[in-house]
């Protein structure tokens, strides 16, 4: 086991980040300025039941008023990351929705839709990066949730599973848009979209979804954390402004991205985290040595 | 011979789907819910002649409305996939435009490039998936089809060639503009469309324009047809949501296509499939065995 | 050394191309039809200077209008590719910008920013296709350089670093824009934004960043020159059409694309260039027989 | 009775325009280049049944291919121009729809509402200008209709009313999305659909919607037709090139409208037509007497 | 004094609408399904201080909650509308930001701005009908809420100020994207904008700023309450409806809104409004005396 | 006549601004901060030649960097505004254009154009107002002139035609990009565009297109160099960021603008403009006594 696997796995226990506290999630501090999201119904195969949906909006607008926290590991508890959405918990809202006829039971389906999809866009609009961690299954919802990740790291034995066409619906929180953008082959993610056949690590490393793929969960978590150690001893106004113009420009054409980016740094060029930056590469110092202020 | 393709290939002769009689294509029923659309004048290496551009047009919009239809399966008859457009055939339209002047010429080749777009625009159109099975030589149309298909199956001996350089002109009826959206190298996507260079099977499938590559068309047409009914055992609702949504969210931002997607789903997810597949999940049936009605 | 190669060794010193006389830049005529643009300061490690983000525009807008230039290489001169902005040079622009409060100091920069872009926006904005030939280290802006290429070549000893946040800011010449939509790892892209971890010459094309890697620079420049004459024996308005509409695209949705192409080619379509391939073709003439008009 | 309308009057009865037999409609030549398309359902106040959601888009599509035609002027026979949709004739469509679930209602539904929006989208689609000659009520429907017009002329009695609201559902054939774009008061446009109130003539004047008012009908189809035939008389290249491009602009941001229209002029520029204009306005002669190609 | 405004003022001093408790906002029950919101910081002139912003988001989000409310009239308490914000609260946010740089500043700001901006475009995202209904002055601020309205009414003696030019910084939290859109007359918006010069009753309502002007609080008031009982008696899903697709289509390309539109109405269109609403008219009943469904 | 105008007449004569020597303008300091330009050939009715396509390209980039201008005011000399294109000095570069074929003359066509549409998209991209005063005609081009000005005055004998479609072309310099977004009925938009009617001052008032109309040139100048003054006392940060925003925000949807809008006034909220006006205005102090830096 890594060292910041162990630290982190001894840490976990006692350690509830404060201000975290919730039914269906663990928030743990790791390393300085690192927050680490577990899915923490292990016996439950981390599905996501009505708790979730609700915890993950608190959990992420929280971190992304955290002028202390600079990076996000998310891993699930257990087994595996998650099986998906906890259709037992979840089978009044869906199967027996409100309303008085179909246009009114269709507005509250919206409405339940939407907030659905919160729950993974608020990784997004989170300006700290978020680092997914999967190991074991990643189905359903799952794959909706890391496909809102910045970057995703695996283990050899996670399988993903477009699985939405199975239940008899079209994904509708987020993979349908997000896993296009995210990986260079859409004949595959059309398959995998039909079909909701299981696509092993390998493939998904080669298609583009992963940076990497690890033997184990711990040292793909103590390679997790390392990257969120490395990123966050960075100036958190480069970091957080280069996440916020990635997701900015991917939504759009090459020129509005820059007119937005000449826009934004207009600002934040006057940060002194150029001139600490550019002293430490002047005087040969470890970039680690910099002491930014928060953000 | 695998055995759907055997059952298919005697079955071509006798048996053109009913409603479906046409020159330059041959469409037969293949297995249950699916359709198999052959380019169908082998003699003529399966070139584009003036029957072709109008035909898939009738095809295609017959298609989508077909409740039946859950799946089509589309590959080229005799020695290759399709040599691209029939240059003698249509030599009157292209080098001979109509008009007084050059304004109307343009007018009327503008009439003309946009009716020829539509040929394969019909094919995203049409929300049963469309599955491309690629043998032997694909070469300039044959490559604005195919990315305008979902999903693309092809053998070791095809060649893809975006052709339109090398006869003069810049490629207007699909490949520019879908090629770049369905491969994630575009340093490739460029050199290819500037040399017109052929690019091999193993080539395509690194580059992510496949999703598999088959030692021979017997093959590759089983599993494409294999692939095509497991697609039509699942919800069609399900299925056809999935496609349009994915389209729909293709071309804008993620924020427009989950706004889509939520209105989308808000009746969808009142049909009667989900019942369905969740019954059969929770009762361990087979999902093949589940009837879905038509759509 | 290749022969191509050799050629433009040779030549090149004695033979800067008429009209582009640069401080920072030489540009030599290479085969016919084809400019070679070097980054030319090799002791500073090609390293760019003011007079480098001026003189980029003041060249690729030379070349835009040349109407005998049909391709365009660019590498750098000495041991690597380019190491970046060279910040000696500009930090009195950069870290003590003019203005009389926050927001004139602000508004100065965004000038200055939008400049910057400039710089690299020309190569897209130039009609005649851009390949990069990269060896060494390209680092910072020169990864924002890389992007605004057509295609990319590099040597097997090559090193690519998104390295501003290193510096303390977000990339805003065009790499948090552009390179997300040139490869096809979205993962891998945050990843290296965020951490300016060095990414080789393997992973790069594996990632989709690079059409080809060569052992040593003289096969990359023979290579890339070889493919330069290749596109330049086509027909211009084929080729430069087809960057114009390839970039239109990109940042479009298909239909508009299409819309675009169509109006596009309704007076392309009425060049001679296409009489004259298809008469070669028909008489089974080598295509780079062909003489096109200039344009 | 003004002289244009008289004769229009007397040739209608006998001249069916050529090609154009439809049972809702009646299209007749006016004078040279000009169709009137008359609603032709008097008896029933012009109410819009199954046969004309069907025949409009056959009419304009002829209209479109039509190059003799320049101008067309749309009218309703008898008291009014039209009463809006025809629910006795409609009502199974929209009241009873087929499909075995709620979702495949709505799928039909989706496919209904889509056919009606094409209605009235030809006639934008239609490149030749088209002028809505309003008399008495133009309720619901219609109002979708005008919209869809280039523009309208009304006379004293007129009565507008966005009507579908007080049937209990949302207008969805055009009015939510035209009438904000065509004239310049949203408070007075999100009045009249939420209310559904009648606007008089005047108001309707005022607020931008019309031309023109006129204190009777045959006045009001005179100035239409003679501002159809001024219109004919100039040439169709300009005239239609100019109706494409406002609808392409309307759309779209500035910079997109300009790069759209610099592509689309660079053929138009080169017809006779211009070489005619100039011709005859240095000659002082009438413009009226060139002659101009079809188109 | 009209019947219902003497009803409300009667009413509204015992009658807070339930769950509506704020410091600077009055919230009362008007009639049956209409709520009346008023600025009530009358002494303040209705300055926006801290609680203002805080308030607004809280009050319309409930109200868009509000199955029982079907229209909203906005107005201000005392003398006027809105003197607009309140810079002796504010100061310590605007004029003494937080952080420990200019970049820090300057994040601050940003989200500070982002959550003003909220304060109004709440009233957008709440699908009832919003009418504004202004005396006296509507300043800086105020013109920003008024603009986010759907309909708005004023008094002769109102007052329009575009105002933040005169405190040395251009408007940010509405005004200057949604004025635009709101009024046909781009010239006078510039003119507003960079003088801050008044606009009296008169002009505004020539310029389409408004529906109707009256002579007094009481009669506009009374106008504005009738009009919220006339929508209030409609189908809400007619409605409702009505007020999502305007605002969707009035940022979107015409076809984009269409496209939405079907969607929307698949399901909408199989509300039992529409059978009630078509049932009362072939009854010839009063469209008032159905009773429709909470939403 | 008018003190400013009168001032302004004697003054033109001997001093021309510094800077700003051209054929076809005269540029002449007005009153502190206040440029006057004059389109300058009033023997040839300020028809536009070559020169001045070149010219208002320069005058206005340079205008643009000019950090002591802080308003222009735009009239013709002379009789008139503009007659439009000059046909006699332009008709070689259109009726002759260069090229070997058709794709060659559209392809200098186009880059004609383009170039053409520069001339008046300078004044949108100068971020200081542009207030154009006319008087007498102004045709075709002038009217794309006036159109992408910010404010527009005219005195009661102007005449505004759109004159492109009798020459036989479509507008292409931007008329019908701007002139309906400019003013509020588009049913006359397309009438003038379709016929090139004559528009008289007061239906250009009464649609939209101008702020105000004045009996006389020296009283429109007089009112227009005041305006111009009024603005120039003004925050130039708050001025300019205000044009910014508006031509963002008008091409845009208003979430788009928001966003845009919060990013841009996170640094010009930092501007020491707010403080001195707040101070002025806390002391009652004449606003115009405060001095702003330049920008």
């Amino acid at each position: 086991m890594g060292s910041a696997a162990q630290e982190q796995a001894s840490r976990a226990a006692p350690c509830e980040a404060s201000g975290h506290s919730y039914e269906s999630l663990l928030v743990t501090p790791a390393e300085k300025h690192i927050l680490h999201v577990q899915l923490n119904r292990p016996d439950k195969r981390n599905a996501m039941n009505k708790a979730f949906w609700r915890e993950m909006v608190e959990c992420f607008n929280k971190i992304a008023q955290d002028s202390d926290c600079r990076a996000v590991v998310i891993s699930g508890a257990g087994k595996m990351f998650s099986s998906g959405i906890d259709l037992m918990d979840m089978a009044s809202n869906l199967l027996q929705p409100e309303g008085d006829d179909v246009a009114r039971i269709s507005w509250y389906l919206r409405d339940l839709i939407s907030r659905f999809q919160e729950t993974f866009s608020v990784i997004e609009k989170c300006p700290k990066p978020v680092i997914a961690a999967i190991h074991g299954n990643c189905i359903g919802a799952g794959v909706d949730l890391i496909t809102a990740c910045d970057i995703r790291y695996c283990t050899q034995d996670a399988v993903f599973q477009v699985k939405e066409v199975d239940v008899g619906l079209a994904a509708d929180v987020g993979t349908l848009q997000r896993l296009p953008k995210v990986i260079g082959n859409q004949s595959l993610v059309n398959e995998l979209a039909f079909t909701c056949r299981k696509m092993m690590a390998d493939e998904a490393l080669s298609s583009g979804l992963l940076s990497r793929v690890f033997p184990d969960k711990e040292l793909m978590l103590d390679s997790a954390l390392a990257l969120a150690a490395e990123i966050a001893s960075k100036s958190p106004v480069a970091v957080q402004s280069t996440k916020i113009n990635l997701l900015y420009s991917r939504d759009r054409p090459v020129a509005e991205g820059l007119n937005y980016m000449a826009t934004w740094n207009m600002s934040m060029l006057q940060t002194q985290d150029i001139v600490k930056s550019v002293q430490a590469m002047m005087e040969k110092k470890d970039a680690k040595s910099v002491t930014f202020s928060k953000l």
